[in-house]
């Protein structure tokens, strides 16, 4: 097996585009990753090719329970993703694992660099673990997660987990492109949540407090107690679904099972009510207008004069010497 | 007093952008209603004139308290606004009502057309209100409401109340619009808040449960008092205020002036803290990114073969057809 760099094919070992999603369809890892990579690319050669191979890709596309999980650092997200895809795959199915790092710049800073991450699960024939890297064309990594998720999908991986940090604005992008969103807390109150954005909370299709063994049982206990009482008081869901809380301990293996089963019923509850096709198809709505309005932006960037004068406004905008309306007429009309 | 046409100037009733600009720091109603019909008017040469006036307005803006307040149809917004205003004026302040109302549709239908409604306040010479309309160019209502508020101050307004429906997209609006954000509920539990925005409640800076009179007072202490337990369990606040839950009657003046006292100690930690020059500088950047991006869709939707385009690309998406980058690629590469 050749080894390609990580950002780019290069031209002598670049395959087919029919060779590369024949692999794809055989479950071929290699192929996998080469395809993820080519979408990840910015090269204009290479996004040629990716365009094509969505093309081939798409209608293979949909078949998958897509789940998004998030939590603040610290709470246990590798151990559970590897414990929880593990059990999944134990059920007959077959789980990618992608992830999204706003943190990461380039091919360098992935949280998933550490190559000692999820180790377990990254070498079961069932599995694949795709960490991301950062793009910033076509609505930039989340766009780019959406795609990997539909490669995936084409690979034959019928249960996808889209891992997010936990901090700032990738959780909102995870809960535009998964079927359900799972918040891993731990025992104790809201000021773990210190860093998270407000409102990711009432977001959650579920919430676990993960860490329940040991001499944080009982605490673990009164948090799910605690948290369930909350969500009582928040705004209900859509189609009527009450989010479980529940407990769980990744590393001993507890709570896990009914975790899976939660969700299973919760995918059975939103595919007879409407409830998830109607998601899916209000998420690529937003998906096309993502990308729509990161096309419109990127040519605002791109038109130099344009952005001078924006520059230019915006900086007498904060000083409070023009008005926002003047600021448009300047930097629009050239006034 | 001539009676102007609510949507726009006529011409022969048109006074110069000094006068308009003048009669608003006179404390002139008049003058302070034509100039906020001006701003919201679409017509190109009411814009030209909108633009000069904000000009003249720009620097005597930024001095008033902020206030948004929201709740669902039914919590008693209007009685509450009507006692709360009064109770703002008889301290000494000018109170300015404006609201945002996302289904009003041109000069007719909004929330505020009861002319009814806060009656009390808008006689009273310290207090302006102000329905909104709805308008669709640079940024839409959000940011006629925001130059509307300017207005406000520069016409020496000092308490700017925003009012909102409680549904839908314009809490968000309303909450990068002000500097302190108000929820307010019934007594009982979460069902109440069914069809407000998941993540409303966590953007609040201040609960008030309204109606807690009568047969309800008990009910409402315990809403209060379960509020106050679940929102420890929510991310905190960024520069660490303790969302207060009070209870009031807005009917039977009880609480207001508890919870104008708490807006009063928010607004001092707010200011030593420098968290409100922190949040506005952040509202001044999103505004203007705000506009910046309904210009360049605005653009967009005007380019009628680009639409055409994005409108065939869009059915195909939709139908599972067509990938999200080729689309792009037809619609802005024309292939």
């Amino acid at each position: 097996m050749q080894i390609s760099s990580p950002m780019s094919l290069s031209r002598r070992s670049r395959p087919s585009t029919d060779a590369l999603f024949e692999g794809i369809q055989q479950g071929d890892r290699t192929s996998l990753g080469r395809a993820i990579t080519l979408i990840e690319s910015s090269r204009p050669d290479d996004q040629a090719q990716a365009g094509e191979l969505m093309d081939l890709v798409l209608p293979h596309t949909g078949h998958s329970l897509r789940i998004g999980v998030t939590g603040v650092p610290g709470v246990g997200k590798s151990t559970f993703i590897e414990k929880f895809g593990s059990l999944i795959i134990k059920s007959g199915h077959q789980v990618a694992v992608l992830s999204i790092d706003p943190s990461s710049r380039g091919s360098g800073g992935s949280i998933l660099g550490d190559k000692t991450r999820m180790d377990t699960l990254a070498r079961n024939s069932s599995a694949y673990v795709r960490p991301s890297s950062s793009g910033n064309t076509l609505g930039g990594t989340a766009s780019k997660t959406r795609e990997a998720m539909l490669i995936c999908e084409a690979a034959g991986y019928d249960v996808i987990l889209v891992e997010t940090v936990g901090v700032g604005q990738s959780e909102t992008s995870v809960r535009n492109m998964v079927d359900f969103f799972l918040l891993l807390l731990l025992p104790g109150g809201g000021d773990e949540l210190q860093g998270i954005k407000r409102g990711i909370m009432e977001m959650a299709d579920a919430i676990a407090v993960n860490k329940a063994d040991g001499n944080l049982k009982e605490k673990a206990e009164d948090t799910r107690h605690a948290y369930e009482n909350a969500l009582q008081l928040f705004p209900p869901h859509e189609f009527g679904w009450k989010v479980p809380v529940s407990t769980c301990s990744a590393l001993h293996d507890l709570g896990l099972a009914d975790l899976w089963d939660e969700i299973l019923i919760f995918q059975d509850k939103a595919q007879r009510s409407g409830h998830l096709e109607n998601l899916r198809k209000t998420q690529t709505t937003s998906w096309l207008e993502d990308v729509v309005l990161a096309k419109l932006k990127a040519d605002f960037y791109q038109d130099l004069p344009l952005q001078a004068r924006f520059r230019h406004a915006a900086q007498k905008v904060m000083a409070g010497e023009l008005s926002i309306r003047r600021a448009i007429d300047q930097v629009f009309n050239g006034k």
